[in-house]
C-alpha cells in the first residue's frame, strides 16, 4: 500500500523494489491498481520478473488502473475499498505514508492484521507508539520488508 | 455465478464443465469463492486443469472459501460484494437461478455488461423479456456458453 | 423500493400514496434517495405530510438526490448500496419490477427479511414461486401494502 | 466521530456536550452508531435535548447498536462503513484519535470534506501536518468546535 500522485521518488524505488522482491519470492502483490504512484511502481516491478498482480480498484470499470495489474477487481466504492485491501492481504507494507495509505495502516491495525512500515514518516511512527495496538514492525530497506514478512507467514 | 447451497445436480454439473473450458481456454474465472454450489464445482473444474481462480468472498477472512479458489478477496460486505463479481467480470454467466444469483443478473443489467445464462429458468427468461434491457444470451451448455463468450471478448 | 427512470405511471402513484400512509402511520421512510421514479414519488408523498425520509445514495455526494429527502447518506458504492437499503429497512415494500429493484428484493429474501410486494409483474411472482424461500406478501394497493407492514412489526 | 472501547474520560465528556450543543443548534449528529464510547456518548448527549441521531452500522443488523440512536443504518460492511460515515457528514468532527478514528480523518482529508478535531493527540497533529492537505480546524473544547462548525456551513 502506497500514495498514488503524492508518492516521493524514494517511496516509488522502495516500491519497484519490493514489488521484484514479492514477486521473487513467488508471493502474489496485490495492490490499489491505479496508474499512479507506489502501486504502479510495485505492480511493475513485480510483473518485470513474472509476478501476478492484483489491483483492487475504486472504480467501476478499468479506467486509470496500471497497466501493470494482471487481475483488476473493480470495487466501485471509492476509498471505501481500501478496508478490501486489508483483509485480502496476508501481510501488509505500506510504503509511504499519504492519507489513503495511513488510513489502510489504520484499519490493518483495526483488522489485527500483521503490518510491516517501509521507511515510514517518524511522525507516523511516533503518533503509531501512543495507539494501542501492537506495534508494526519497522524495515528501513525493501530487503528488510520481505525478512519481516517472511516471519509473518 | 451461481447458487449455493440451492444449486441442481444440472447446475453442478454444467458448472464444474463450464469451469474447466473456460479454464482450458486461458480464461481467469471469477466466482463468489465460497465452499458450497456451483461457485465450489466451478473453480474445481478450472483448477483440474491448471486455471487461475478468483473468490470474491462476503466475509471479512477466508472462513467458508471454496478450497479450489486460488485467489481469495475479502470484502468482509456480505452479499454487497455481488456487485463486485459483476463489475469485475468481463463477461457474466449466470449458471442456475437462485436469489443471490438472481441479484448478480439485475446488477449485470444495471451495470450494461455482457450476460450469458446458461440453462436458465423459463420463468426467469419470461420475466426478464419484460425488463427494458438488451435480452441475455441464452445457452443450453456450457459448449454454448463458451461460444457466446468469445462473441463478446 | 422502486424503479428510477423506469417507473410506470401506476408506479408513480402508488408510490406518493405508499410514501403518504407511511408517514401518516408514524414511520420513517427509506428509500435508494434518486430524484426519479418511485424514489422521488415516495419520498415526495411523505413529506407532505410530514414524514421523515431518508435516501440511500449511490453517490458520494448529493447530486442527484430528491429534493424529498430530509436525511441523505452517501455511500459512493453505486449498486452494492442495494444491500444497505435492505438491511436497514424493517420492512420492503417493492413498487414496481426493474433490475435494480429485482436485485433488492432477491437481497431481501438473502437477508430473510420481510417483503411486501404492490402491484407487482405477474410474471415475477411466478418465478418467485420457484425459489426456495418463504412466498414474498403480495399487495394490489398502498392501502393493502400498509396492512401487511403492521402484520410484520 | 470517536473510540469506541478505546474512548478516554475527556473524550466521552466532549462528546456528550458536543452532542447537546449539536442537538442544540437544530442540527442532526450521524455516527458510527454502536453502543460504546464516543459514538454512544455523543447519540446520547444528542437525544438528551430533543436531537435526531444517525448510526452507520458496521454491522447487518441492529444488534451492538446505542440505544440513542433514532435511525439505524445497516451497512453490513464492517470498517469499509467508515468512508460512509464520512460521505454521508457536512461536517466531520473527530474526538479522539483511535485507529477508527484516524483512518476517518484520513478519509476526511481524501474526500477533501470540513474537518475539525477536538482536543487531538499532538502528535497526530504534528504528523498532520506532514500531508499535502489543507489543515484541519483545531478545537480544544466543544465550543469551540461548535464554532468552526458553523464556519463551514
Amino acid at each position: 500500500m502506497g500514495p498514488g500522485h503524492g508518492a516521493t521518488e524514494t517511496g516509488i524505488q522502495n516500491a519497484t523494489d519490493l514489488g521484484n522482491r514479492i514477486a521473487g519470492e513467488g508471493w502474489v502483490l496485490l495492490t490499489g491498481g491505479r496508474n499512479v504512484g507506489v502501486m504502479e511502481a510495485a505492480s511493475m516491478g513485480a510483473q518485470q520478473v513474472g509476478g501476478l498482480t492484483i489491483g483492487i480498484l475504486p472504480f467501476e470499470k478499468t479506467n486509470g488502473m496500471s497497466q501493470y495489474v494482471d487481475i483488476p477487481i473493480c470495487t466501485g466504492m471509492g476509498s471505501a475499498r481500501n478496508n478490501i485491501n486489508v483483509l485480502s492481504s496476508d501481510v501488509i507494507v505500506a510504503c509511504g505514508s499519504g492519507a489513503g495509505t495511513t488510513s489502510e495502516i489504520m484499519l490493518t491495525l483495526k483488522a489485527s492484521k500483521p503490518l510491516v512500515l517501509l521507511d515510514p514518516s517518524p511522525k507516523l511512527v511516533s503518533f503509531l507508539k501512543e495507539l494501542s495496538y501492537p506495534e508494526p514492525k519497522m524495515a528501513q530497506s525493501p530487503e528488510q520488508a520481505i525478512s519481516h514478512i517472511k516471519k509473518f507467514l
